[in-house]
């Protein structure tokens, strides 16, 4: 059976649809995501109902890490337990010529686990150089050493990056066929995270320089 | 008894760190962070299991409101179950003089509560330009009429604005006194959200203005 117009004009619409969202499953979008922003929120139970928790994320290699203070409520009610992490960037807003079909640009990632805390003192110190240097690249060895009771008073957990998904938004509004005709302004008004000139603690020690790393934070 | 130098100095330290960072309960503080940010994490169970959705949000007066397709399966276990709403806004990376006080300056609210949803069409419908009015105003009366099929495929969910705080913290680094007289540079690296030029749909009908409230967007 043929297909008329209109089903042909459908069915390009609904590949548009595709063309712009979707879905991925391969770990590079994954890590892309991941990779691109430290912000994250991670769902878990708390007295039997779910709570989220906003944080920074770190990734190295197949497991993605978080950590806070080891006296958390947050953080001991996660540990051993299920959680979920999503990770958003709003790259923008979409403005079609029907409200139905407004919609924001944006990558997201979810991940689903269990809590598992990084208990020797060396490993879980190692794990929060990473994560500054991340961050800052190269700040860890200008800061004062890490003291051992800052390491036992820091509550680091991590989970396997095996379950979960990317899903992504790009490009302009996809509208119903006839609504093309109207004379309504449709299109995108992309939004960014930006980072901004260092601005120095005046508790600081006269004449310090600014560190190379404060220009190499990247976010988004 | 009296205080030794070192321990005012602990005292001014501990009540700096307490300026920088607050828990706020009352609403003029919860409400500015979500009238801010309509980005917001949701969790929710679902197959016993915790999970958070990344949507947009909306306050009107007591409640918070969200939406999505009626065939989600995130918005359909959400319905009549405890939710956790958090809003996060990063202001900055906080760098200190040790890896441990490091921060991040940010804006959040929580919100905890049970999802009802909106049932009655008209009410929805006025709920969605509600929303639409709020990111763009004054978009909704220049689009093309929302269809009645529309609003079925539609699911508003919204919650009481009774259980929730606020978090914030701002300002410079709080260091352990001693740290201070070291040479290491500590500040603030501010990140913020920014609205770029709108970029027009390239099948836009010809000669077609910008409209007034694309330059009415804020965000952050």
């Amino acid at each position: 059976m043929r297909q008329t117009l209109t089903e042909t004009l459908k069915t390009d619409r609904s590949r548009l649809r595709r063309a712009h969202e979707k879905g991925a499953y391969d770990r590079d979008s994954l890590d892309a995501v991941l990779d691109a922003m430290p912000m994250c929120h991670i769902g878990y139970q708390i007295d039997g109902k779910p709570s989220v928790l906003p944080t920074l994320q770190w990734r190295e290699g197949d497991h993605i890490y978080w950590h806070g203070s080891s006296a958390s409520r947050a953080l001991r009610a996660m540990e051993g337990a299920d959680v979920c992490m999503t990770i958003t960037l709003l790259d923008g807003y979409v403005l079609a010529r029907s409200a139905f079909h407004h919609s924001v640009n944006h990558r997201s990632a979810m991940i689903f686990g269990r809590a598992e805390k990084v208990t020797d003192t060396d490993v879980k110190k190692a794990h929060l150089k990473t994560m500054v240097d991340m961050i800052f690249p190269g700040r860890w060895d200008s800061l004062r050493p890490m003291q051992d009771q800052e390491v036992k008073a820091t509550t680091v957990l991590r989970m396997p990056i095996t379950e979960g998904a990317a899903k992504l938004r790009s490009g302009p509004p996809v509208d119903d066929e006839d609504d093309y005709a109207l004379p309504i302004w449709a299109g995108v008004v992309p939004v960014s995270l930006q980072v901004h000139a260092p601005e120095p603690d005046p508790a600081n020690q006269p004449g310090l320089a600014m560190p190379d790393h404060l220009s190499r934070i990247r976010i988004g």
